[in-house]
């Protein structure tokens, strides 16, 4: 299944996109994609009620904004260099265990929302990810069974601040969380729909040319590692969201860098989580 | 006004703490201490509803577990190194501007919860530190406008596993995140019953001995450059948590580093603030 949401910011509703690309509104199922669906066997429980109520869906207007396709988590918990290359081209070690760091929840826009360079930014850059949905509370869970707390899987663009993750003082935050700099979607594939999630391709293009273009397959640790490491130190609660790294071809490893400029178009997909959208803006009041 | 909440865990109620020490269950108003309350003049509303109807508001039991005094927020965004005899301490420059890190939302438990000692923690730390609570979206605010966007403040102890948070790749957050690394309250007071945030005592007391004993009047960076700061970087959205960084006298700092053991019992207090108190237990499943 493919869960989606749209509509106007502040009254996003629910929905589904079926195998032939069509959407349907699911807000008669009475639930938003948060955390409650999520650990509530929501997705069973949709899957389910579609069987009996699917023909009785409201289409959505194809022109319908998309938005991210669940409330807002508890947290985004991001992996730092997580292809080899891309350590590399940001002239830092491959790690011996995975970095970790959150990235702020007021950072989400939908797939295809413009991205807004900040005020004072000169290094605005891309990071096309592959990010995890947590379906069942996680704490200190074994590789082994790390499957089973996994809901699904979505398309996200880390966009980062270099300066600001950088050149400031302390951690990488600064560079992270800003406004926009999370869009997600199009729309989260449940689990059931990926056959491995650590052998997906994965592209990113600036103005129409592919500069980032790899595999998960390249992962230094994969997805069951990521989700059992994290949960050796925080819980994951249902709905949280986990982004695994990005491979090289960020603005960064360019020499000279390359950074986005306003009116920018940069375009990504992930085989089996379609794709998104997003042009650069300036930031205005 | 002093804004509690009390209950079990899943079942907590909002409440009010009276000039008298006494609380009151305010249920009756209908809103819990949220986002839509702090960003929706509920101070202010709640106030005037108190007026009228707090005479028929009933008294919470003095047993009642205390409850973190607000619902999960966005965020906590968290000030690093903010005094400089504390960044001394843990061998760390003195910073040129704020150090920002996030603490995992999920890490949030009442005040006077257990703090539970991770699985293989050997350096579980404390950190008495002043926390400001967000009442009005903070995007690029100006210092002389910060206060306009702080709904009060609440004591909190940012605990930190320094193994997890130094000695592990990258980030601090795996330190920081903890599940109870973060007992909020007993309240939060609003901005008008405190003066002067920037010069308040604050204390912390390990088995009874006091080795915390400072004043925000030492801040490296004061409240109102804190509130601005972040929001140049990300947008504060009412009922973030700011966690403005604690003074000299945490573990790392001793000679040899003194860190928890189960049945140690820690207790801290900010003038005007009140006092928690947390007994370190040990993991267990």
């Amino acid at each position: 299944m493919k869960l989606v949401r749209y509509g106007k910011k502040g009254a996003e509703k629910p929905g589904v996109q079926l195998e032939n690309g069509t959407r349907i509104d699911v807000s008669a199922f009475g639930e938003d994609f948060n955390e409650n669906f999520f650990g509530g066997d929501g997705i069973e429980r949709l899957g389910k009620w579609l069987l009996e109520n699917e023909g009785s869906c409201p289409k959505i207007d194809e022109d319908a904004r998309l938005a991210p396709p669940m409330t807002r988590p508890s947290k985004i918990v991001c992996v730092g260099l997580n292809y080899a290359k891309h350590a590399e081209e940001g002239g830092m070690a491959v790690p011996k265990e995975p970095v970790l760091f959150f990235k702020s929840t007021s950072a989400i826009v939908g797939p295809n929302d413009d991205v807004v360079i900040p005020k004072n930014s000169e290094k605005t850059d891309w990071e096309v990810e592959l990010a995890i949905v947590i379906g069942k509370k996680a704490s200190y869970v074994s590789e082994e069974n790390a499957f089973d707390h996994i809901a699904g899987y979505v398309l996200h663009n880390d966009y980062s601040e270099r300066a600001f993750q950088i050149e400031k003082e302390g951690q990488w935050c600064k560079g992270k969380g800003c406004d926009t700099f999370a869009p997600i979607g199009p729309f989260i594939a449940t689990k059931d729909e990926i056959k491995d999630p650590n052998n997906l391709n994965l592209w990113l293009k600036l103005n129409g040319e592919k500069i980032q273009d790899s595999s998960t397959s390249d992962f230094i640790f994969n997805v069951q590692h990521v989700v059992s490491y994290i949960s050796q130190y925080m819980t994951l609660l249902p709905g949280d969201i986990i982004s695994t790294g990005t491979p090289s071809g960020v603005g960064l490893g360019f020499n000279p860098p390359k950074y986005l400029k306003p009116g920018d178009v940069v375009e990504l997909g992930i085989e089996g989580l379609g794709s998104s959208k997003q042009i650069a803006k300036a930031y205005s009041e």
